[in-house]
């Protein structure tokens, strides 16, 4: 294995487990028969792939994308890797950097079969489930946002029924309660709903800028699409109202808090 | 047990159970120690109460209100059975007509601690659960609307992205499986999303009319309260248009089918 | 001319130009051949009406409501006097009370040709226009609530393009000048920009309480009529949320302000 | 005068007026003094800027950009014309192509003060009215963008307005006599109001899909600049339903139809 962060010493614990550090993409896939990205956003994956490493990698070799990018650039990297006879596998991952140490992370992938299937043993040592969502790279990238987008629109309602329990005398605690029993039974309303009705939104466990810019590509996959999507809208004003008010750092979870 | 129904062959079948059958809800309550209403909507429960029914009622008898109706009409009970000498809970339920027949339901209960006692042998013979949240009758009919919010905004997120899903060449139920598994783990997201992906939406488990009717009850205890819901917005105007295109006595998961 | 007004003080002045002041509604209107009133909301109406002045005025005598209520009270109205064998003519109006002083009034009115014909002079004498918009009497109610709507829509326009305006550097007073010349002509546009752009809003020219009051009649009148109007739902929304901010006694306008 | 069209018999009538046609962006601007474009998109003013026109601009040249465009492609053309020792000025105007042959348009022009004069005269010529609006460019295509979102705001608000006129009997046409009347007195509510009234959207004025174009740059711009936008998330969510429904060359006032 051969790593390469751009902030070289986040990549050098990895020298204790085995791993040979790469001074540039382009020096880590040389000889490469798959690489693995896992990168902040769009930017950063075309700065990588567009900036050499595309061109270093060997023909038949794979990319397994897993990060959260727009189905546009995904598309991109799927053009790409095709002219240059490499394959692609689009692979974003459900579940946060302690889920991935732990092998809890949930992955969907997307791409021609033979792709997904050199990528596979990868896939499977990095995660507890994988779910194959189609030929079309992009697809896995759609499931990504969409996956997001049903967690984003559940904080919006528990920050509404919340504001509303408030209003009307009611523990927001008393409430998740009665909604965890009586019909969602789901550790996500109660891990969520907990932090919201404390409001514990820091450290964040996920940024709401990340949030933003997830409900922003999400919004462009619509678009795209051509497909209206009324809760996404509200989503974005609130947001970028709550970017505005300074809650930018803090949990996406925030965005639920009344202004 | 004296029961009463408004179309009495209804309430005929309860004889072989040993209940008696009253031909007025005045009759029924006349010598009542408690009584028990579980009614289509506002003006179903007020007819009954406020025509015969509280002032046929004993002083010191409880009556424990189990419908779903406006935090308002909650409010005008509560201070009609105060002035006649009587006791009043509201004890909304979670759960269908099945549930009920099978003990399953949830129930929410608010009213004077002492009230709630002398309800509780009651309730509890009718539920799987108990939530009492607080002495304020019109906070359980609050969490009721709220608890069928949560549901609303939980169809209309699977409509919408159900819809960018198939407009991506991905099968709503590969979907439902992935948000399964890496997130909800929620039976009720099973469910609810399997009827939309597969549009099976008669017959109906709950009326679209009648979630059109919880949203309006629901914005109305939000307005009385002060609070936007822009989630609750949104529904409003999606049942609106459900029901003008037909769909009002399909489920009320049907608002999430693209028109 | 007999007048009344719930704080006698403001009437006496009429005495000075020949009123008589009435000491109830009733007796205002005993012998009456035409009531006029503009009173502040449906309460206030209900309380007038049903609370005497109907039963005591004379059969064949017309009603001219110019209030700005919900076309429910206004359809009970509608059968009280029916029943009562008495006229009835809804005729809100557009302008504020320093218009109705110069006659600048724009009358919406509706009722039975006759009734409308009956009570023509008096309208006639208090407006600049009188716009007869059928013989259903709530027709002229909804007529006056969705102006309102046009007008609270527009200010809502504004106020989110001027905070783009801001963000872009460029003055809403700009803005308005390109509108105004490109677009719109209109002393509305050029009007509530201006307030809205130099953020003068006190002394209210129309309370933002009110214009909460005209959204929730208007939501009403949709939800009755099964029309979603999804500009309206936010507009609910930014009025609730204008009001938590303290912005109640604001003029209206003030909703357009960024939080 | 130079004229080049992607066309090219599109440009060959200008002979007659005495134009030169040239065969390429480069050959047209290579000894321009000031360069005009006025183009249909984002893709259309890239193409020949980047691919060839503004390599072969002299230095010092103006190039005046009148398309509407979004902020960050203007953005971009900035940079590559300072890059390049050439003047740019951002131009977009308000008025259709007969406006424009009748010299009715109106010009927002934004740009270093320099390069605004260097182009004055062209602009004065072409326009009825010009706002100067800062010496950012991009500021002068942002207020572009939020004059198309008041009309679409307008239009969107008829639309709701009467869809509930027709709801409670009263025909559109005497609604919006009203509101004009009393109101606005703005012809843009008069025009758009009649084609919204008969549903008279064949021909467009302006397609469709171009306004959802202008809501999606709308939309970009408000989300770099941290703007909430509800009423433009709305006109997004109803442009593209009216799209998914076979609009898209319907005029876009068709956006207020009912579905």
């Amino acid at each position: 294995v051969i790593a390469y962060n751009r902030t070289r010493r986040h990549a050098e614990p990895l020298r204790a487990d085995g791993a040979q550090i790469a001074g540039s993409p382009a020096d880590a896939v040389r000889d490469a028969e798959a690489l693995v990205t896992m990168l902040a956003d769009d930017q950063a994956v075309a700065d990588v792939l567009f900036g050499g490493a595309a061109e270093a990698m060997p023909r038949g070799a794979v990319h397994a994308s897993m990060s959260t990018i727009s189905v546009d650039l995904s598309r991109g990297l799927a053009e790409e890797h095709h002219r240059r006879g490499q394959q692609y596998v689009a692979a974003p991952v459900f579940g946060r950097p302690d889920a991935a140490a732990f092998q809890k992370l949930w992955i969907v992938a997307a791409g021609a079969e033979r792709a997904v299937e050199h990528a596979r043993p990868l896939l499977e040592a990095m995660g507890r489930g994988l779910t194959v969502v189609g030929t079309e790279p992009a697809a896995a990238n759609a499931v990504k946002l969409a996956g997001n987008f049903t967690l984003a629109s559940m904080i919006e309602t528990l920050g509404e029924a919340f504001r509303l329990m408030r209003g009307s005398g009611v523990e927001p605690r008393q409430f998740l309660e009665v909604i965890g029993n009586a019909l969602f039974q789901s550790p996500v309303y109660a891990n969520y709903g907990g932090i919201i009705a404390d409001e514990k939104f820091e450290p964040a466990g996920f940024k709401l800028t990340l949030g933003l810019k997830d409900v922003r590509l999400l919004l462009a996959a619509a678009d795209g699409a051509g497909v209206p999507m009324p809760f996404a809208g509200v989503l974005r004003d609130r947001f970028l109202e709550a970017v505005a008010h300074g809650r930018g750092n803090s949990d996406w979870s925030a965005v639920a808090k009344p202004l």
